[in-house]
């Protein structure tokens, strides 16, 4: 008789944004004539720019001719694209990263998701907690997270560095010495950043300790402030210790066009063994690109017009962000994030619980968030609103927030 | 220091199609002046059918407007898609499958590397031989291989089905009980099939020894002999034993717009764990959906029109098929497939090896191939050469090689 993957069955419950549209979907099915405004989950409102639209529509019309068709793309993604981001996002950074060190995908979760394959499963893990649940998730499948903690919510095998008000949600170096560390910066979810100076003493650590950075850059498109790194190899040191994960759904609002990369230098190595070479064989192996199509659409976000009306998007994102930190600080609760990332934590009031919190709102104000716990424990205790809402259903979650 | 999964270094030499590609590129830079004619590679050369790019036209234009935007497609697909392949592509075919058994993804080839992750590293996989790399590469990735005998091109802990012209290119039950067997029929490299009591058989097999079988069904739509199964959910008691896999790329010409499904029964049970769980909480973990524009584009492939445009798709590459066998046939080669297959397989000429018959062929024709080895042991001394060229190089192609 054929077995199963054990460690699927240690998976406590359901994924976090499953269990929240559950709920929702619950209390709209019991109160029908409510209108909800969604501030939960991640995605975004705005439509596709007008650059990426024309984009789009030139690469419908290649693929629909002999001469212009394309197949299978390039295992690493098309050269356009790559010299494109390489250009854009490192050299204009004055990061020294090449073209064929990024790897095109269909999206940062995947590539979050994946990215631990290619680790031995004896490696330990370090994650800020609370964290976007898929680096943890995605460990516990693969065997490397020893057992689970029902009371505590956490497992014997990951090293958790908390991140609350009291460290101004920036971690500290573990005690214990982990070999792959995830750092989110702008962070998911708690919207708050590390400067420059501390991200490169995350690289030196990891340089001292033989440990790799798994660095999920997908809001960097949100940093306002000076001293707040774009990339992490702006950090000298970081070619040797780093994998940068960058996502187009946050950016250019690609949620559901699905495009994102991952780069790993040439000189990130275990002895004599490149990582590069190691993800390049696993892209080839099980992965066959990113849609032509999309790869084009990424291209125009990098044009003049695009970058010009992505500015705009993420300035409107941003408004929205700021309106709800103000309105929430306003009502007198406790909020943070918001500058450098669309995300807004607040302290949930009265001592609530997260869940607690989210049931309240959802049923008083009938405005859905995302409870602070479902990222982890010393997620407990606050919540998450999202700036990705439209400006009229921002403006209008708050004023129910604020008569609560 | 952090330590790499060791499994990847196991895995010999490259992907066979990188080698391909290197082989040629070698080739073309040494005669600029010569013009290869590719028959390696399964890429689609037709452009995608008029239906199809109105629908991605239209899904771009929705992508565009704050009304018609659409975020995060729902885990399993939209609906929409679900529902026509469960209606076209089962219902029609009197197989009993439903629309939320369906698991919508970029293609078949990531579907078929990632669908063993749910199973325990330690059950034992069957394999035609020769057999498409992706089934045995990504379990070498997982550990589940054993050791790999260099001289034998073989792994230890892999079973081996020799498909030969012995044997008619059918596989016979192993002698060693496995617990996943991988099948694809119509057969890549082959282009052989069975027929549907040959399928019912292995489908008795699977559920008598408690095995799964992951059903490639890729090529389904070239079937056109009567007494060949469309779907493996045509044979009574699948539901309890197999998972099939299906692709948009070689149908409708997908392989470079990405779009496949996977299929899993809720009957499809290890004891009382349904293997839909375990599938459905990894696609919800570590993948986030095909693009909005893609999934619209699939729906396109079941409207009458685009029914009516494909199959003229599919009669072209088959009547290069036929011009193909024909071909060879004529000039004194042992040839089969190609009536149920877009693939032609043939014994290589005086005992030449298959890298030989490969690098005979560039040199003297300039016809790019794939030699047979690369698919496994027993495809040594075998050829594939492909249907999904032009018509006008597929007859060229033939001249060339006549003329040999």
């Amino acid at each position: 008789m054929f077995k199963i993957n054990e460690n699927y069955l240690k998976l406590p419950g359901s994924y976090l944004f499953s269990t929240i549209a559950k709920k929702v979907a619950a209390y709209t099915e019991a109160n029908p004539d409510k209108e909800i405004i969604r501030l939960g989950i991640g995605d975004v409102t705005q439509p596709l720019a007008p650059a990426i639209i024309e984009a789009m529509h030139k690469a419908v019309d290649e693929m629909g001719k002999a001469e212009t068709f394309r197949g299978y793309a390039p295992d690493l993604g098309y050269q356009f694209l790559r010299d494109a981001i390489a250009q854009e996002d490192y050299k204009a950074k004055g990061a020294d990263i090449s073209a064929d060190e990024i790897f095109v995908s269909d999206g940062a979760k995947c590539d979050s998701g994946n990215i631990q394959e290619i680790f031995s499963v004896d490696n330990k893990i370090a994650v800020c907690d609370p964290v976007y649940p898929v680096y943890v998730d995605t460990n516990v499948m693969a065997g490397r997270t020893g057992t689970y903690d029902a009371a505590k919510e956490t497992w014997s095998d990951v090293i958790y560095m908390p991140c609350t008000a009291e460290n101004q949600f920036a971690p500290d170096f573990p005690k214990e010495t982990p070999n792959l560390i995830y750092l989110c910066f702008p962070n998911n979810p708690t919207g708050s950043t590390i400067t420059k100076d501390q991200l490169q003493g995350w690289v030196d650590y990891a340089n001292k300790v033989g440990a790799v950075i798994i660095y999920d850059a997908a809001y960097e498109a949100y940093i306002s402030e000076e001293n707040v790194a774009h990339t992490i190899y702006e950090c000298p040191g970081a070619r040797t210790c780093a994998i940068e994960l960058k996502s187009f759904s946050k950016n250019a609002g690609f949620t559901g066009v699905r495009l994102g990369y991952t780069v790993i230098p040439k000189d990130l190595k275990c002895k004599d063994v490149s990582l590069h070479s190691l993800w390049e064989r696993r892209h080839g192996t099980k992965y066959n690109g990113a849609p032509y199509i999309v790869q084009r659409a990424g291209e125009a976000v990098y044009s003049a017009e695009g970058r010009e009306q992505l500015k705009k998007q993420v300035a409107y994102y941003m408004n929205n962000a700021g309106i709800i930190k103000e309105g929430l600080q306003a009502a007198g609760y406790s909020v943070s994030g918001g500058v450098n990332a669309p995300y807004i934590w607040l302290k949930t009031p009265d001592g609530m619980s997260s869940w607690e919190f989210f049931d309240y709102l959802l049923e008083t104000a009938n405005v859905v968030g995302t409870p602070g716990s479902g990222f982890g424990p010393s997620g407990e205790g606050y919540f998450r609103l999202t700036a990705f809402g439209s400006y009229e259903n921002t403006l209008a979650a708050m004023e129910r927030i604020r008569a609560m």
